[in-house]
Protein backbone atom coordinates (compact mmCIF):
# COMPACT_ATOMS: atom_id res chain seq x y z
CA UNK A 1 0.00 0.00 0.00
CA UNK A 2 1.30 3.38 -0.99
CA UNK A 3 1.11 6.61 1.15
CA UNK A 4 -1.17 9.39 0.74
CA UNK A 5 1.04 12.71 -0.14
CA UNK A 6 0.47 16.47 -0.32
CA UNK A 7 3.46 18.04 -3.03
CA UNK A 8 2.49 21.73 -3.18
CA UNK A 9 4.75 25.10 -3.83
CA UNK A 10 4.19 27.36 -1.14
CA UNK A 11 5.35 31.51 -0.55
CA UNK A 12 7.43 31.96 2.43
CA UNK A 13 4.26 33.59 4.13
CA UNK A 14 2.52 31.08 3.62
CA UNK A 15 0.22 31.07 0.37
CA UNK A 16 -0.77 28.96 -2.56
CA UNK A 17 -2.16 31.50 -4.72
CA UNK A 18 -1.43 35.09 -4.42
CA UNK A 19 -4.39 37.83 -3.66
CA UNK A 20 -6.65 38.49 -6.23
CA UNK A 21 -7.19 35.67 -7.98
CA UNK A 22 -9.26 36.13 -10.92
CA UNK A 23 -10.60 33.88 -13.91
CA UNK A 24 -7.86 35.25 -16.25
CA UNK A 25 -5.22 35.08 -12.92
CA UNK A 26 -6.69 31.76 -10.93
CA UNK A 27 -2.87 32.10 -9.00
CA UNK A 28 -3.80 35.59 -8.00
CA UNK A 29 -1.33 38.29 -8.09
CA UNK A 30 2.46 37.16 -7.96
CA UNK A 31 0.47 33.31 -7.77
CA UNK A 32 2.61 32.00 -10.89
CA UNK A 33 6.35 33.07 -9.48
CA UNK A 34 5.65 30.21 -6.79
CA UNK A 35 6.04 27.47 -10.17
CA UNK A 36 8.68 29.26 -12.26
CA UNK A 37 11.42 26.76 -10.54
CA UNK A 38 8.28 23.64 -11.70
CA UNK A 39 7.90 25.25 -15.23
CA UNK A 40 11.68 25.40 -16.12
CA UNK A 41 12.51 22.05 -14.90
CA UNK A 42 12.58 18.57 -18.13
CA UNK A 43 10.34 16.46 -15.71
CA UNK A 44 7.92 19.04 -15.27
CA UNK A 45 8.02 19.82 -19.01
CA UNK A 46 8.05 16.44 -20.05
CA UNK A 47 4.79 15.93 -18.34
CA UNK A 48 3.03 19.06 -19.78
CA UNK A 49 3.94 17.77 -23.38
CA UNK A 50 6.85 20.51 -23.62
CA UNK A 51 10.67 20.41 -24.37
CA UNK A 52 13.68 20.99 -23.23
CA UNK A 53 13.78 22.48 -19.48
CA UNK A 54 16.51 22.30 -16.59
CA UNK A 55 18.01 19.01 -14.95
CA UNK A 56 19.40 19.10 -11.60
CA UNK A 57 18.06 19.01 -8.01
CA UNK A 58 14.76 20.72 -9.22
CA UNK A 59 14.06 18.06 -12.05
CA UNK A 60 14.94 15.53 -9.98
CA UNK A 61 12.58 15.82 -6.80
CA UNK A 62 10.12 16.95 -9.48
CA UNK A 63 10.17 13.91 -11.14
CA UNK A 64 10.02 11.63 -8.11
CA UNK A 65 6.62 13.38 -7.12
CA UNK A 66 5.21 13.05 -10.50
CA UNK A 67 6.66 9.08 -10.99
CA UNK A 68 5.29 8.17 -7.47
CA UNK A 69 1.54 9.49 -7.85
CA UNK A 70 -0.98 6.58 -9.14
CA UNK A 71 -3.57 8.57 -8.23
CA UNK A 72 -5.06 12.20 -7.65
CA UNK A 73 -7.53 13.90 -5.14
CA UNK A 74 -7.92 17.47 -6.16
CA UNK A 75 -10.51 20.19 -5.22
CA UNK A 76 -13.47 21.55 -7.31
CA UNK A 77 -11.55 24.77 -7.85
CA UNK A 78 -8.06 23.40 -8.63
CA UNK A 79 -10.18 20.91 -11.41
CA UNK A 80 -11.09 24.22 -12.54
CA UNK A 81 -14.82 25.41 -11.31
CA UNK A 82 -15.37 26.69 -8.19
CA UNK A 83 -17.24 29.30 -5.91
CA UNK A 84 -14.79 31.53 -7.04
CA UNK A 85 -14.77 34.32 -9.54
CA UNK A 86 -13.92 31.35 -11.92
CA UNK A 87 -17.19 30.23 -11.52
CA UNK A 88 -18.63 28.05 -14.18
CA UNK A 89 -21.46 29.95 -15.13
CA UNK A 90 -21.32 30.91 -18.55
CA UNK A 91 -18.07 28.95 -19.38
CA UNK A 92 -17.78 26.10 -21.77
CA UNK A 93 -20.13 23.63 -21.14
CA UNK A 94 -19.81 20.78 -19.93
CA UNK A 95 -16.70 22.52 -18.51
CA UNK A 96 -13.57 20.64 -19.27
CA UNK A 97 -11.30 22.09 -16.55
CA UNK A 98 -7.76 24.23 -16.60
CA UNK A 99 -6.42 20.99 -17.94
CA UNK A 100 -6.51 20.41 -21.47
CA UNK A 101 -6.83 17.58 -23.78
CA UNK A 102 -3.96 16.17 -22.25
CA UNK A 103 -3.44 16.81 -18.59
CA UNK A 104 -0.21 15.75 -16.94
CA UNK A 105 -1.55 13.38 -14.36
CA UNK A 106 -1.90 10.49 -16.42
CA UNK A 107 -3.64 8.69 -13.54
CA UNK A 108 -7.50 8.55 -12.10
CA UNK A 109 -7.67 12.04 -10.60
CA UNK A 110 -11.21 12.44 -8.00
CA UNK A 111 -12.02 16.15 -7.31
CA UNK A 112 -14.19 16.51 -4.83
CA UNK A 113 -17.39 18.61 -5.59
CA UNK A 114 -21.24 19.60 -4.54
CA UNK A 115 -21.52 18.93 -8.32
CA UNK A 116 -22.27 15.28 -9.29
CA UNK A 117 -21.06 14.95 -13.02
CA UNK A 118 -19.79 11.70 -14.96
CA UNK A 119 -16.42 10.83 -15.33
CA UNK A 120 -14.17 12.99 -17.61
CA UNK A 121 -12.25 10.84 -19.72
CA UNK A 122 -9.02 12.98 -20.90
CA UNK A 123 -6.07 12.03 -23.22
CA UNK A 124 -2.33 10.14 -22.03
CA UNK A 125 -4.56 8.17 -18.84
CA UNK A 126 -6.43 10.77 -17.39
CA UNK A 127 -9.94 10.66 -15.82
CA UNK A 128 -11.57 13.26 -13.63
CA UNK A 129 -14.14 11.19 -11.62
CA UNK A 130 -16.04 13.52 -9.85
CA UNK A 131 -16.79 12.66 -5.95
CA UNK A 132 -19.43 14.08 -4.03
CA UNK A 133 -19.33 12.39 -0.77
CA UNK A 134 -16.42 14.50 0.45
CA UNK A 135 -12.64 14.43 0.67
CA UNK A 136 -12.30 11.31 2.73
CA UNK A 137 -14.18 9.38 -0.02
CA UNK A 138 -12.26 10.75 -2.41
CA UNK A 139 -9.09 9.70 -0.91
CA UNK A 140 -10.51 6.07 -0.22
CA UNK A 141 -11.16 6.22 -3.95
CA UNK A 142 -7.95 7.00 -5.20
CA UNK A 143 -6.28 4.56 -2.67
CA UNK A 144 -8.21 1.54 -4.49
CA UNK A 145 -7.01 3.17 -7.89
CA UNK A 146 -3.86 3.68 -7.59
CA UNK A 147 -2.97 -0.08 -7.33
CA UNK A 148 -0.60 0.11 -4.55
CA UNK A 149 1.27 3.22 -5.85
CA UNK A 150 1.45 6.51 -4.03
CA UNK A 151 -2.01 8.66 -3.60
CA UNK A 152 -1.17 12.81 -4.48
CA UNK A 153 -3.39 15.16 -2.37
CA UNK A 154 -2.53 18.15 -5.04
CA UNK A 155 -4.65 20.84 -3.92
CA UNK A 156 -6.32 23.40 -3.27
CA UNK A 157 -5.39 24.71 0.11
CA UNK A 158 -8.86 23.65 1.58
CA UNK A 159 -8.73 19.95 0.40
CA UNK A 160 -5.36 19.72 1.76
CA UNK A 161 -6.74 21.35 5.00
CA UNK A 162 -9.39 18.71 4.94
CA UNK A 163 -7.20 15.94 4.22
CA UNK A 164 -4.59 17.05 6.97
CA UNK A 165 -7.57 17.44 9.95
CA UNK A 166 -9.17 14.12 8.81
CA UNK A 167 -5.65 12.23 9.22
CA UNK A 168 -5.68 11.20 6.13
CA UNK A 169 -2.25 12.36 5.34
CA UNK A 170 0.93 10.00 5.79
CA UNK A 171 3.46 13.02 3.99
CA UNK A 172 3.74 16.40 3.52
CA UNK A 173 6.30 17.91 0.84
CA UNK A 174 6.25 21.53 0.49
CA UNK A 175 8.88 23.27 -1.79
CA UNK A 176 8.92 26.74 -0.03
CA UNK A 177 9.62 29.51 -2.10
CA UNK A 178 11.56 32.60 -1.12
CA UNK A 179 8.41 35.08 -2.05
CA UNK A 180 6.15 37.16 0.06
CA UNK A 181 2.56 37.07 -1.68
CA UNK A 182 1.11 39.14 0.91
CA UNK A 183 -2.24 37.75 1.01
CA UNK A 184 -3.89 35.21 -1.07
CA UNK A 185 -5.10 31.27 -0.10
CA UNK A 186 -2.93 30.14 2.84
CA UNK A 187 -2.46 26.67 2.93
CA UNK A 188 -1.46 26.01 6.59
CA UNK A 189 -4.51 27.35 8.20
CA UNK A 190 -6.22 26.16 10.81
CA UNK A 191 -4.36 22.45 10.64
CA UNK A 192 -2.97 22.93 14.68
CA UNK A 193 -2.77 19.29 16.41
CA UNK A 194 -1.14 18.11 13.43
CA UNK A 195 1.89 16.72 14.26
CA UNK A 196 4.98 16.58 12.33
CA UNK A 197 9.01 14.72 11.89
CA UNK A 198 10.95 16.32 9.41
CA UNK A 199 12.31 13.52 7.32
CA UNK A 200 14.24 15.63 4.21
CA UNK A 201 15.36 18.85 3.44
CA UNK A 202 16.80 19.81 -0.51
CA UNK A 203 17.61 23.21 -0.71
CA UNK A 204 18.47 24.45 -4.34
CA UNK A 205 18.78 28.14 -5.73
CA UNK A 206 15.20 28.82 -6.44
CA UNK A 207 13.50 26.68 -3.86
CA UNK A 208 13.84 24.88 -0.58
CA UNK A 209 11.78 21.25 -0.78
CA UNK A 210 11.01 20.36 2.98
CA UNK A 211 9.22 16.58 2.79
CA UNK A 212 7.55 15.46 6.83
CA UNK A 213 6.00 12.47 8.11
CA UNK A 214 2.33 13.23 9.86
CA UNK A 215 3.26 11.27 13.31
CA UNK A 216 -0.21 12.34 14.62
CA UNK B 1 28.71 49.58 9.11
CA UNK B 2 26.81 46.52 10.13
CA UNK B 3 23.41 44.94 9.15
CA UNK B 4 19.90 45.07 10.20
CA UNK B 5 18.79 41.48 10.65
CA UNK B 6 15.84 39.78 11.83
CA UNK B 7 16.34 36.33 13.88
CA UNK B 8 13.28 34.20 14.70
CA UNK B 9 12.25 30.82 15.10
CA UNK B 10 8.59 30.50 13.73
CA UNK B 11 6.30 27.09 13.38
CA UNK B 12 5.81 25.63 9.58
CA UNK B 13 2.70 27.54 9.61
CA UNK B 14 4.05 30.65 10.58
CA UNK B 15 3.13 31.31 14.11
CA UNK B 16 6.19 33.01 16.03
CA UNK B 17 3.44 32.66 19.59
CA UNK B 18 0.25 30.36 19.55
CA UNK B 19 -3.34 30.67 20.38
CA UNK B 20 -4.43 32.49 23.59
CA UNK B 21 -1.23 34.04 24.91
CA UNK B 22 -1.81 35.08 28.83
CA UNK B 23 0.74 36.30 31.47
CA UNK B 24 1.57 32.54 32.53
CA UNK B 25 1.85 31.62 29.17
CA UNK B 26 3.00 34.58 27.01
CA UNK B 27 4.04 32.41 24.32
CA UNK B 28 0.61 31.24 23.82
CA UNK B 29 -0.45 27.14 23.45
CA UNK B 30 2.65 25.29 22.08
CA UNK B 31 4.39 28.45 21.70
CA UNK B 32 7.64 27.30 24.09
CA UNK B 33 8.08 24.05 21.92
CA UNK B 34 9.84 26.70 19.28
CA UNK B 35 12.35 27.62 21.04
CA UNK B 36 13.18 23.95 22.33
CA UNK B 37 16.01 23.99 20.01
CA UNK B 38 17.76 27.09 21.57
CA UNK B 39 17.06 26.16 25.18
CA UNK B 40 19.24 23.30 24.35
CA UNK B 41 22.01 24.39 22.81
CA UNK B 42 24.89 25.58 24.91
CA UNK B 43 25.56 28.81 22.83
CA UNK B 44 22.17 30.23 24.18
CA UNK B 45 22.38 28.25 27.40
CA UNK B 46 25.55 30.54 28.28
CA UNK B 47 23.83 33.60 27.25
CA UNK B 48 21.24 33.07 29.77
CA UNK B 49 23.24 32.29 32.87
CA UNK B 50 22.69 27.99 32.24
CA UNK B 51 25.24 25.57 32.05
CA UNK B 52 25.80 22.93 29.68
CA UNK B 53 23.77 22.61 27.05
CA UNK B 54 24.69 20.70 23.32
CA UNK B 55 26.95 21.60 20.74
CA UNK B 56 26.34 21.44 17.35
CA UNK B 57 25.31 22.87 14.06
CA UNK B 58 22.16 24.33 16.00
CA UNK B 59 24.70 25.70 18.49
CA UNK B 60 26.61 27.24 16.17
CA UNK B 61 24.23 29.31 14.58
CA UNK B 62 22.67 30.52 17.57
CA UNK B 63 26.23 31.80 18.51
CA UNK B 64 26.54 33.66 15.70
CA UNK B 65 22.99 35.52 16.18
CA UNK B 66 24.31 36.03 19.94
CA UNK B 67 27.73 37.22 18.62
CA UNK B 68 26.99 39.43 15.77
CA UNK B 69 24.33 41.59 17.90
CA UNK B 70 26.18 45.11 18.74
CA UNK B 71 22.36 46.48 19.46
CA UNK B 72 18.87 45.21 19.77
CA UNK B 73 15.36 46.39 18.99
CA UNK B 74 11.90 44.89 20.30
CA UNK B 75 8.89 46.20 21.13
CA UNK B 76 6.84 46.85 24.17
CA UNK B 77 5.27 43.20 24.54
CA UNK B 78 8.91 41.66 24.25
CA UNK B 79 10.16 43.46 26.64
CA UNK B 80 7.39 42.58 28.79
CA UNK B 81 4.67 45.35 28.84
CA UNK B 82 2.12 45.39 26.45
CA UNK B 83 -1.86 45.62 25.48
CA UNK B 84 -2.33 42.35 25.70
CA UNK B 85 -3.33 40.24 28.68
CA UNK B 86 -0.16 40.94 29.88
CA UNK B 87 -0.54 44.95 30.16
CA UNK B 88 1.56 46.30 33.12
CA UNK B 89 -1.52 47.08 35.35
CA UNK B 90 -1.20 46.09 38.96
CA UNK B 91 2.17 44.52 38.19
CA UNK B 92 5.44 45.24 39.36
CA UNK B 93 6.36 48.94 39.50
CA UNK B 94 8.27 50.22 37.65
CA UNK B 95 7.40 47.00 35.70
CA UNK B 96 10.90 45.39 34.93
CA UNK B 97 10.12 43.46 32.19
CA UNK B 98 10.54 39.77 31.24
CA UNK B 99 14.42 39.66 31.37
CA UNK B 100 15.13 39.43 35.25
CA UNK B 101 18.60 41.34 36.67
CA UNK B 102 20.84 39.75 34.14
CA UNK B 103 19.50 39.77 30.66
CA UNK B 104 20.91 37.73 27.82
CA UNK B 105 21.45 40.58 25.48
CA UNK B 106 24.88 42.46 26.96
CA UNK B 107 23.62 45.47 24.70
CA UNK B 108 21.89 48.45 24.20
CA UNK B 109 18.20 47.52 23.72
CA UNK B 110 16.04 49.66 22.02
CA UNK B 111 12.02 49.31 22.88
CA UNK B 112 9.65 50.53 20.55
CA UNK B 113 6.42 52.11 22.81
CA UNK B 114 4.17 54.67 23.24
CA UNK B 115 4.88 54.95 27.17
CA UNK B 116 7.57 57.61 27.85
CA UNK B 117 10.14 56.03 30.67
CA UNK B 118 13.46 56.39 31.51
CA UNK B 119 16.37 53.67 30.50
CA UNK B 120 16.86 50.48 32.71
CA UNK B 121 20.10 49.87 33.53
CA UNK B 122 20.49 46.08 34.13
CA UNK B 123 23.74 44.00 34.67
CA UNK B 124 25.76 42.45 31.90
CA UNK B 125 25.91 45.33 29.75
CA UNK B 126 22.38 45.11 28.97
CA UNK B 127 20.52 48.71 29.15
CA UNK B 128 17.02 49.17 27.99
CA UNK B 129 15.69 52.32 26.29
CA UNK B 130 12.65 52.98 25.46
CA UNK B 131 11.61 54.97 22.20
CA UNK B 132 8.03 56.64 21.49
CA UNK B 133 9.09 57.58 18.27
CA UNK B 134 8.32 53.95 16.48
CA UNK B 135 10.54 51.85 15.18
CA UNK B 136 12.29 54.24 11.97
CA UNK B 137 13.87 55.97 15.25
CA UNK B 138 14.45 53.00 17.47
CA UNK B 139 16.63 51.15 14.33
CA UNK B 140 18.44 54.27 13.85
CA UNK B 141 19.50 54.66 17.59
CA UNK B 142 20.72 51.20 17.72
CA UNK B 143 23.00 51.90 14.56
CA UNK B 144 24.33 54.17 16.38
CA UNK B 145 24.79 52.63 19.68
CA UNK B 146 26.16 49.49 17.71
CA UNK B 147 29.22 50.65 17.30
CA UNK B 148 29.64 49.12 13.41
CA UNK B 149 28.35 45.41 14.62
CA UNK B 150 24.90 44.29 13.34
CA UNK B 151 21.43 45.52 15.02
CA UNK B 152 19.24 42.36 15.45
CA UNK B 153 15.46 43.21 15.66
CA UNK B 154 14.55 40.75 17.90
CA UNK B 155 10.67 40.76 17.63
CA UNK B 156 7.65 41.01 18.09
CA UNK B 157 6.44 39.87 14.81
CA UNK B 158 4.53 43.62 14.81
CA UNK B 159 7.92 45.47 15.13
CA UNK B 160 9.77 43.00 12.80
CA UNK B 161 6.85 43.61 10.48
CA UNK B 162 6.88 47.44 10.28
CA UNK B 163 10.60 47.28 9.87
CA UNK B 164 10.12 45.59 7.32
CA UNK B 165 7.81 47.31 5.05
CA UNK B 166 9.56 50.94 5.90
CA UNK B 167 12.48 48.98 4.18
CA UNK B 168 15.26 49.07 7.28
CA UNK B 169 15.53 45.39 7.32
CA UNK B 170 18.88 43.82 5.28
CA UNK B 171 18.61 40.25 6.37
CA UNK B 172 16.03 38.06 7.61
CA UNK B 173 17.13 34.79 9.57
CA UNK B 174 13.76 32.34 10.10
CA UNK B 175 14.32 29.29 12.43
CA UNK B 176 11.94 27.53 10.79
CA UNK B 177 10.17 24.19 13.40
CA UNK B 178 7.98 21.26 12.06
CA UNK B 179 5.32 22.01 14.27
CA UNK B 180 1.81 23.18 13.46
CA UNK B 181 0.65 26.25 16.38
CA UNK B 182 -2.62 26.32 14.42
CA UNK B 183 -2.91 29.61 15.90
CA UNK B 184 -1.01 32.84 17.32
CA UNK B 185 0.93 35.39 16.42
CA UNK B 186 1.80 35.19 12.59
CA UNK B 187 5.43 36.53 11.78
CA UNK B 188 4.97 37.43 7.92
CA UNK B 189 1.62 39.09 7.74
CA UNK B 190 0.92 41.84 5.04
CA UNK B 191 4.51 42.09 3.89
CA UNK B 192 4.00 41.78 0.40
CA UNK B 193 6.49 43.31 -2.16
CA UNK B 194 9.19 43.20 0.05
CA UNK B 195 11.24 40.67 -2.33
CA UNK B 196 13.85 38.36 -0.56
CA UNK B 197 16.56 36.24 -1.77
CA UNK B 198 17.58 32.53 -0.36
CA UNK B 199 21.33 33.23 0.63
CA UNK B 200 21.63 30.16 3.21
CA UNK B 201 19.79 27.27 4.30
CA UNK B 202 21.10 24.88 7.59
CA UNK B 203 19.40 21.80 7.81
CA UNK B 204 19.18 20.07 11.74
CA UNK B 205 17.43 17.52 13.33
CA UNK B 206 15.08 19.99 14.80
CA UNK B 207 15.39 22.93 13.06
CA UNK B 208 15.70 24.37 9.74
CA UNK B 209 17.52 27.89 9.54
CA UNK B 210 17.05 29.82 6.38
CA UNK B 211 18.72 33.45 5.44
CA UNK B 212 17.46 35.67 3.27
CA UNK B 213 18.95 39.17 2.02
CA UNK B 214 16.31 41.77 1.69
CA UNK B 215 16.90 42.97 -2.14
CA UNK B 216 13.70 45.28 -2.39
Amino acid sequence: MGVTFVDISVSLDGFVAGPNATREEPLGEGGERLHEWAVRVAGWRESHGREGGETGVDDEVMREAIDRAGAVVMGRRMFGGGEGPWDDTGWEQPWQGWWGDDPPFRSAVFVVTHHAREPLVKQGGTTFTFVTEGAERAVAQARDAAGGKDVSIAGGADVIQQCLRAGLVDEVNLHLVPLLLGGGTRLLEDVGGVELEKTRVIDSTDVTHMRFRVIA
